[in-house]
């Protein structure tokens, strides 16, 4: 049985898988705390690169026994060349309980984690904890669809254009929204804009924020064509089942890439950044894909965060996995 | 000296003063609350054809000596064909104070109402209460710009359309934010469309709310060409300077009424009912208003409200009046 005490220590520790992501690719950035009456011994998050993994920094050098760890993912069962299998390290940790908020679809692991554990007498208890799952979101996509999590970003005016007729489109929000927009490109492993956007506006797409220039994701271009150097091209949405190294995908426009992944049912979030300005018969952040009847639009999207960023608004809305793309793959 | 009591009492009689709206026209609806030992003696708001007036309602069979008059517009001095001014009956009431949230700007009034309570003794304070002056925008709209407060409503999808390319558009929001248009509706004079929209939409533009159907305002619509039975029209949005008697009007669209009033600086509020869908590529809410370039487009709008309508979301921003028309007239 687990109380609210143990599900807040989970999302304790879902928030500090923050601090992976996105540098632990391409494994997933999970993060582990051991609380021991209900006093924090030690913590870890998956480290660059992927290793160590959480566990094992949070086992590092500490007397466990008896104590609890939380962990956002089910420790690993296999042994790789990189480094032990964490189940074995809590195994023989002497904690005597370890929460878990997510299960591990990787066939490696797949409850046999949980089983070793358990075989060394360790009680496990595994709990859907949506803030765990929220945290493993682009793991989950490669895992069980076999692409990354896409998120599509858009910067609008209140009537929904992202440039005037004549491409004119800085600025349109100011500079706390599009310090954010840094800071969400600092989280994805690439980003991506479609082939009229990079010829247009060639954009630098990089992460222009005090200590984390280092961390700019790669750049993709949506085109048939060839990509320009530095830049890697994806001839259509559904080609990024191809990128398996990647957990997270920042779509950043424009109107024609927005719409082919949307017509291809391959946008997982969208990230709405609105400024209160009107710009009136401009252009349209999003171009046809595919919607034959209004009716088809309704219930695909639910908002999940609203905040303000300066005088613009940014609204976060999650895709409803029940409903089918409107044209299948 | 006020305190923050009277600010509060003062609130209290803006709030009532939305009783009287929109049957009162051509009058301000007025609001008044007299108050002894912190104790509503009584209450009134501008009747139906705007008599009698709010505060011959409040004082009407009460002993009022002693007691505080909260009002959110100064007491008229003229006598008239329908009624007493309200000044000479303030100051025959035996109240002690009078507390005055917004001067009125009618010649045959501005300082004369107060001027004559205080000529019979009675303390009188004007204060410039903000929500006295929202309460009365219709009819300090037609007093200082000669003509009535608009409002300029649009129903969109995220991406900023108000139909698909085929003119669909039943329905982009759902009940709750259709019901709050018709109570808006409600709340206003005379509601426009624009000529297209009539044509192709052919809108009732009825309240339809249990209680409210007989206050369905005057319908208007924007055409050089003749209107149909039931309709008046208006040549431009320019030609809203001859609607004297209407305090409130409500601009429903389509994109071309709405380019035409904005481009005019005609627009004082935004209603903007906002759909969790997209649309991708569908009709634009809002043509061409003559912006020459972004720049141009800020720090026109503030928000001032928002809130959730069922799925749907409904932004409230003012004009900042402040900044000229786009193309003054």
């Amino acid at each position: 049985m687990v109380d609210s005490a143990d599900l807040r220590w989970l999302a304790a520790a879902a928030r500090l898988s923050a601090r992976a992501r996105p540098l632990s690719r391409p494994n997933p950035g999970v993060g582990a705390i051991i609380v021991r009456d209900d006093v924090v011994v030690s913590r870890g998050w998956t480290q660059g690169g992927g290793r160590p993994h959480a566990e094992a920094v949070a086992l590092n050098g500490v007397d466990a026994r008896g104590a609890t760890m939380y962990v956002s993912l089910e420790p690993c069962a296999h042994v790789s060349s990189r480094g032990p299998a964490c189940a074995d390290l809590v195994a023989a940790s002497g904690l005597a309980r370890v929460v878990i908020g997510c299960g591990d679809p990787d066939p490696r692991t797949a409850g046999a984690g949980i089983a070793r554990i358990r075989g060394a007498g360790i009680a496990v208890e595994q709990v859907d904890c949506p803030a765990s799952r929220a945290s493993l979101a682009g793991y989950l996509a490669q895992r069980t669809l076999g692409r990354p999590h896409v998120t599509l970003k858009l910067a609008m005016s209140l009537d929904g254009c992202i440039a005037r007729t004549d491409g004119e489109s800085q600025w349109i929000t100011g500079p706390e929204a599009r310090a954010h927009t840094h800071a969400m490109r600092a989280q994805s492993d690439a980003i991506l804009v479609g082939g009229e956007t990079l010829r247009t506006d060639n954009p630098r797409l990089d992460v222009r924020l005090p200590g984390l220039s280092a961390q700019s994701p790669r750049r993709l271009v949506l085109t048939h064509g060839e990509a320009p150097e530095g830049w890697q091209a994806i001839p259509s949405p559904e080609a990024i089942h191809g990128l398996r190294d990647d957990l997270y995908l920042f779509v950043e426009g424009g109107a024609g890439a927005a719409s082919a992944f949307l017509r291809a049912g391959l946008v997982d979030r969208l990230l709405l950044y609105r400024a209160p300005i009107l710009i009136g018969g401009g252009r349209q952040g999003i171009g046809d894909y595919g919607l034959s009847a209004l009716a088809q639009a309704h219930d695909r999207w639910h908002k999940t965060d609203q905040r303000q960023l300066g005088k613009d608004t940014l609204e976060i809305y999650e895709a409803n996995p029940c409903l089918p793309a409107l044209s299948p793959l």
